[in-house]
């Protein structure tokens, strides 16, 4: 099994209900630092398993359009708790789309799978992983 | 599958019996940084893995009961080599056993697999994981 | 000269007012990945730049009268833009207030300096450093 | 399962043939550091998973015959794209040739599979793993 | 006094001349990881020491100025070894004459120094700094 | 002023005398990854701060003249709190010897300062530097 691994962030505000959160209740924010891995089983014609410079453009294409807003606000977003973990699997399926409609190219169809990882601090992360 | 992944440290010394040590015959010591992840199918009703906050906190009561310490005068660990990848699975243990207490919530009973993985050196790491 | 860094971390929202800052002027929010760096010329009567542990706990705390909330409302910072080379020095200035009062051992009075480093992301940091 | 990984890195100039690779069709380099990490699934009578000395000088064996040179001019990679996935699979095909010729010592007879990392930079990386 | 720091990368192909080079005198190549910091004694009017945005923009025309080539063949470095230590100050000077051309806005002026890391590996890396 | 830096690291096991020390009063032990900076105004005839493979084999020797030991044992730390910080102070010592004994190639002798970090886990780290 191949895999390549592009990074990009995303920078956001946002809250939490549940006690179980404890002060995270309160309105606060993060940086998620972004890793998203796509599989595959075999190479393609060019050797690759997915043009790295078009994945990394449709990861930062995705993640303009979490960054540097108030997650709270989002309508996509309304009364879900945004939690790391949940966050990896929205960038995960959102990069699924993307595959599906061709943009990460003619040869991504041969992708088997995407894995997302979300770094919210030096002791800290989640994941979210799925097939295609 | 989601995950969930905190990090946190021991310093301790040991010793090993075999060649294949070489050098780390003699008593020396080690910082472990310690990934530990947490797996799981669905998230929960708060739309999280596990409480991070609680796995945080849990996962340092066990390194609390591991660090500053040498191994070699453990009874846990009697004439066993605490090599890197043994030591991986001792924490990966606890945490399943506290898993089972309910010491990281109720929620976590939802738990599938449990991975941890210790960083010896900027060269070296090493891993267990296990099915819960 | 002899130098010991801790690491912590904070987790805010705010916003930015100015058109530098482009779409961070809108509410989001950052992780910072807080390094306090305590600087000494000779050694203490104990081997240390200064006590560690208590270095680790006393930024702690100081990381903890700032994360989880929204700097926007915080009546420190009204109409401050909390930028990450700014909350560098909130820091620094803290620590050198707890140097002062003494809450980092007497053994923290030989301190000659303190350097605060913010990382906001993978490919961003900022500090401010100042002598004591 | 049980995992013990080793770094080491190489430097090394190639070019790209291909549309998909835009500029970096021309001859340009890279620093790949490259992360080895060999499984089993139980410990052997060492209580390790591998002789990790002797996985480190192997890789760097391997590292060795493959850094400072043009891989267009090795006649190994002739009309062959050597992309980062690429030059993964070689590494871990190498090591597993080792594994299976006794270079990893007697015990890692009992290895299962081998997973290869190669980071590009603080932005990208690819890997390859496979069963032994 | 403060500072801001963003990252980059470049990947090229060059060769060294002279025996303490080794087998690096064989053309090879190296991605570099590269950090640029600004530093600055007070903020300025938006609490800044530059406009971070701008900043990295700069730092990546700069780098997209010296990527995906092979350097033995650019005229800039005819003769020249580029060891990393040279090339931060190649980026380093570029930078400066940036900030003297208004590049990186009006409140740049206020900018007292530049400083310059190139990460050529896990385990080595260079810089040079100057003033403005 | 450029700068070259290289990284080793070091296994040691030791104890500390002092209150301020709390639980690492007791045996325990420590990985210290090393990184090693040599500065110097200008570059030699070969364009480079110091031979950085010559570097590293020195930074090693000194190194492997350290490791897989229990420092309270050394003859050289007989009654000494082998803090981080104090050996920062060591191995850059260790250096500056070899460098006035030529072992860092002649055109060491153009170099002006020596400065050594020691990260003793991810959240804490000390470091020294002196001229030459």
């Amino acid at each position: 099994m191949f895999s390549v691994t592009v990074r990009d962030h995303i920078m956001i505000a946002h809250s939490f209900s549940g006690e179980v959160f404890g002060p995270a209740q309160k309105l606060h924010g993060a940086t998620f630092v972004v890793d998203a891995t796509f599989k595959r089983r075999e190479l393609d014609d060019d050797n690759i398993v997915v043009d790295m410079g078009l994945a990394g453009q449709q990861l930062h294409a995705i993640c303009a359009g979490l960054s540097y807003r108030n997650l709270d606000d989002e309508s996509d977003f309304t009364g879900v708790n945004t939690s790391t973990e949940f966050l990896a699997k929205v960038i995960a399926d959102r990069l699924a789309d993307k595959v599906a409609a061709g943009e990460l190219g003619a040869g991504a169809g041969g992708l088997t799978g995407i894995a997302v990882t979300l770094h919210e601090s030096h002791i800290a992360w989640a994941g979210y992983e799925r097939d295609l």
